[in-house]
């Protein structure tokens, strides 16, 4: 009868364990739905084609060439939203620098390049994995190939969602 | 005898005509070196790949993305200069326009992006063809399709050999 009683214990214990392991599994599924990141620079970006241009001026006074991967252009060319999963947009940035050389031939100042290249930004859509922040995946490489840390990465996503009738998406494409 | 005589004069006459046609023809193809320009729009130029982007304020107000076809990038990549025949350097010109969308999300007036589409420009290397004017042909394209006159054109490569060094291209290949 002993035994009995120390099986059904050692039964409820057991059960015990794995209801607790089942709710801290489903906690840690919730805790892992917070922001994750792109790790890795998607191979041949620098091929790809381009979406548009943008300038900003103030602290980051960058020079953006945006491409896309070829599901991100076809999605663009086709006004396709949301972007469907594999879809790859690229932020390509460099100092935004006047050209002394262009605005001597003009023989006037007015001419603007792209200087040392700063960072590369991507937006990865994958509507599972990226559930928590709207099915992108946020990157930022330094020029040196490096990515940045969590706190920095952290900024990407509140912003985006002000553009949520383009998917997230800032940049409109140009023909 | 004047059977003869006739045939020499005949042949001498004939040799005449062959010469001055010869010449002629040798004081045309000086007149052909004038600049010729690109007068068709290159195929599926606007899937080509990035070389770099550009600004130019004042009365062009213009924003640039430099694209290469396949001769081109490989060129730029390799530094090989002068291009070699083939190569064709587009530049898509849009408006420059501050973005009020971007600036509310943002929430501070940073950001410019590329408005209407204004134009398009090639350069297109054929080093026979374009003899006269470097090796490269020019071309401009207004957004409706439609080239311009001459006198336009003729505007183009006063300006270009002030990048001799480079081929006659202003824009760098940005990484």
């Amino acid at each position: 009868m002993k035994r009995i009683i120390f099986l059904l214990v050692a039964v409820a214990t057991l059960a015990g364990v794995i209801a607790f392991k089942a709710r801290a599994s489903h906690h840690s599924a919730t805790q892992e739905a917070a922001p994750i990141f792109v790790t890795q620079i998607p191979d041949g970006y620098r091929d790809w084609r381009l979406v548009s241009v943008a300038h900003e001026e103030g602290n980051l006074n960058s020079f953006a060439s945006i491409l896309g991967n070829d599901i991100a252009i076809k999605a663009y060319r086709e006004g396709r939203l949301p972007f469907p999963d594999g879809a790859i947009i690229a932020a390509l940035h460099y100092r935004f620098i006047p050209s002394a050389e262009n605005n001597k031939a003009f023989g006037r100042d007015q001419s603007f390049v792209a200087g040392a290249p700063t960072n590369v930004q991507f937006m990865v859509k994958d509507s599972k994995k990226y559930a928590a922040t709207g099915g992108w995946g946020f990157g930022h490489f330094n020029s040196d190939g490096k990515t940045v840390d969590d706190a920095f990465m952290k900024t990407c996503f509140p912003c985006h969602p002000k553009m949520k009738e383009r998917d997230l998406v800032f940049t409109r494409y140009s023909p």
